[in-house]
């Protein structure tokens, strides 16, 4: 074969330009780099570490000029694939744009660079009396500006909304290297159309985001959790439905299958009892006397509901062990079962119980194993299907009870991705979710601010 | 001059297809429902009545064929000319389309018809034990269609936020006629762009909206409100921040100063004490007893802000007065100054004080009397410049002082519109406030879905 000229010749001069010091070209990191939690393993071309906005927009100017596209990463925690990177691909590690740029108690809010891990941003608020509301199961390890960029929801949407709900502002570089400065630092503002919301869960395919103004609130000077355990698997949705029926709106309502709960408990070392079917998981906030009180309203809305047993945790401590069975609960699967393929489906609130037990027999039907916890206040399940690697059947039974658990979500009007995103794995659901016309000008507003197809091309929306 | 064709031969088509009875061109309806509330009259060619969503799809293929274009109408109630329609234009007024189609308290949704106004929602949401937390000050007169062609904001958005964060899904023709069925049931999705979100506050330049799907709550069992007197105008905003501080978060923060306290106070027949300088309306929820102490709480922060006097408000009676006083400013302020002009100005929240007496210093400079109110805990605040109409040089000083109060604002980092929107009076405004290169992609949306130019033209972007 004739020595054709290197495609990746530019690796050269990404070095050159950007340093070598903020380039990364040898074959491990290039492999690591290009890899997020959906666990398909790509290889890009380099990895660069942009200092500043600056070397972003040098980013994309070279990507116009030299022909490669741009895969934005965060952390990497990503399970659909959203920032894995291929061949002929760079990415763009924001780990080294990671400062707090501004806390403002007075104006509540916070300016941030997108490498900045969402637990540091909550904690560094908690210290001053703040709140940042949003809480990825994930925080402790990702990124803001992945939140931002998948939209993720978490542990407390059901009462305080989801990331989006939290960006007041953002700047993005987009396709032709300009810089969009959007939204600003007041609490409300409806001047324009609101194209912060339209990058927010955008997946890095519209523009990268250089920087975040995000929306604080008080601290809550208090919080306390409950956590109930149920004999049958539909118990956990009837409690969050008690609860919720009483006018009691808590921060968290989490629940998790018997075989879920087993787990999340030995993660921790906590005591099970025999016989559960479902547990939920509790939290409420505000000052010390009202925690108090809803959590014996919700303990007797749980008991009429069938739990069997309820656990108070009222001192940090108590509430930490129980929080962190709760995110132990995707890696403790993933060791459990290490063959495993995860969902995220959305479905009315009132279909909940009856949805996951139509997701479950589909997978029983086709001998697959499909355990179930998620989000009850706001009906977004974290559905997982395990199976045996070594069963050489098992991949395609796997595939084909995920396609009919989507199948039941969309029948019952629900959403394939409550907090994930699309990435690259869910574009065949996305495209069976989402209204052909609407899709169509999805596809526009990608060309609109993408010409070039530089920015994480064939993900978060299916090609028309 | 010779008799051309009739520019307006069209009105005839329209009679013909969709029928007399939902077509008006006499020109009494003509002049009445081509205004709204930024009181500019105007004069459309005919205002058509569709009973559903053909009617409205098959309006936008006759403005195409036949050359006119529409503009949306809800109750009017705009006040920046959003709902203003010109010659050659033609009104779509959706309120035959007023029904809620679906209120489910399993699901904790809504689907409603644009028509539908916010109060009748409310209302009976109340009566089954829901909740749409969403409040503008017109909610009892205004649409939910405009309030989300708006993003309208309103009395309870500290806590709970804006109308868009409530809009699930909805159904919008755009400009090839075609319908996208967008978001959907499911309290959370991250599916495809967020084009819910990109219509969300567009005012009806982007496509008409014949469907919401709204998210709804638990209804609180109970609600406390007081009210505090302060004898300086900063006073209101040192209590909110006071009542912040401690880490209480009231669903309503209502500052007023002292004029427009008087104001709001004569609506109602209140006594309001001698010497106030403003005035704040506090409103918190929760179980009884967490109100009760919530509002002790509330009151030991405001006597500590320096309030002179409070007046609480318990029951739903008393409670009932003192937001129908709240409620009535706008109108009030109407009828005490005929001649005013009104802004929506925000700010980040600690400039609040500095920014007001700034802006009324602007005003003063130029004989202009300021007279200010809004929502002090998302820092959204109404700002009245208020005239004599038989002055021949007053409005010019108006328009000079309502420009360097913009500017007061802007330079503090806030936004021309909290919740108003830009319509027709605030196109410089925003063209001030907005990034230009943000502006030209917006111009981009604005063709992307409407490339005929036919939905509300002029109005929400400036022009580029």
């Amino acid at each position: 074969m004739p020595a054709g000229p290197d495609p990746f010749a530019f690796r050269g001069v990404l070095v050159e330009r950007f340093g070598a010091d903020r380039v990364a070209t040898a074959p491990e990191d290039r492999r690591l780099l290009s890899a997020d939690a959906s666990r398909r393993y790509s290889d890009c071309v380099a990895a660069v570490f942009p200092d500043r906005e600056e070397d972003v927009v040098a980013l994309v100017f070279a990507a116009k000029e030299l022909g490669f596209s741009i895969v934005p990463r965060g952390a990497g925690t990503s399970p659909t694939g959203s920032a894995e990177a291929g061949p002929s691909q760079v990415v763009v590690d924001f780990s080294r744009m990671n400062r707090i740029l501004d806390l403002s108690a007075r104006d509540l809010v916070a300016i941030v660079e997108p490498g900045v891990l969402c637990g540091a941003l909550q904690e560094r608020c908690e210290k001053e009396g703040l709140f940042y509301p949003p809480d990825p199961a994930s925080s402790r390890v990702s990124t803001l500006g992945g939140n931002v960029a998948t939209g993720a929801g978490g542990l407390r949407a059901v009462k305080y909304g989801v990331t989006r709900d939290y960006v007041l502002g953002m700047r993005v570089v987009v396709g032709d290297g300009s810089v969009l400065d959007l939204g600003g630092r007041s609490l409300k503002s409806v001047v324009g159309y609101d194209l912060v919301r339209l990058f927010v869960g955008s997946e890095g395919t519209l523009g990268l985001t250089t920087r975040l103004t995000l929306k604080l609130l008080p601290k809550p000077p208090s919080a306390a959790a409950i956590e109930a355990s149920f004999r049958d698997e539909a118990g956990a949705y009837r409690g969050a439905d008690a609860i919720l029926a009483r006018g009691l709106l808590p921060r968290a309502l989490e629940a998790m299958d018997g075989e879920i709960s087993a787990i999340a408990a030995r993660a921790v070392g906590l005591d099970l009892p025999a016989g559960v079917g479902s547990k939920l998981l509790v939290e409420v906030d505000g000052d010390e006397e009202t925690c108090a009180r809803d959590v014996d309203r919700v303990e007797a809305a749980l008991v009429d509901a069938g739990a069997f047993e309820t656990r108070r945790a009222v001192s940090p401590a108590e509430r930490d062990i129980l929080w962190r069975a709760r995110r132990s609960v995707s890696s403790g699967v993933y060791r459990a079962y290490p063959a495993k393929t995860s969902e995220d489906f959305g479905v009315p609130r009132g279909s909940l119980a009856e949805a996951i037990a139509a997701m479950k027999e589909a997978g029983a039907k086709r001998g697959v194993k499909v355990l179930a916890y998620g989000h009850a206040g706001d009906a977004n399940l974290h559905v997982n299907f395990v199976y045996d690697p070594a069963d050489p059947t098992a991949k395609e039974r796997v595939r084909d009870a995920v396609r009919a658990a989507a199948d039941v979500c969309l029948a019952f009007g629900g959403t394939t991705s409550g907090e994930h995103g699309v990435g690259l794995k869910k574009l065949d659901a996305a495209r069976r979710e989402l209204d052909p016309a609407a899709l169509r000008y999805m596809g526009g507003i990608k060309r609109l601010f993408d010409p070039a197809g530089i920015f994480n091309p064939k993900k978060a929306i299916p090609p028309t």
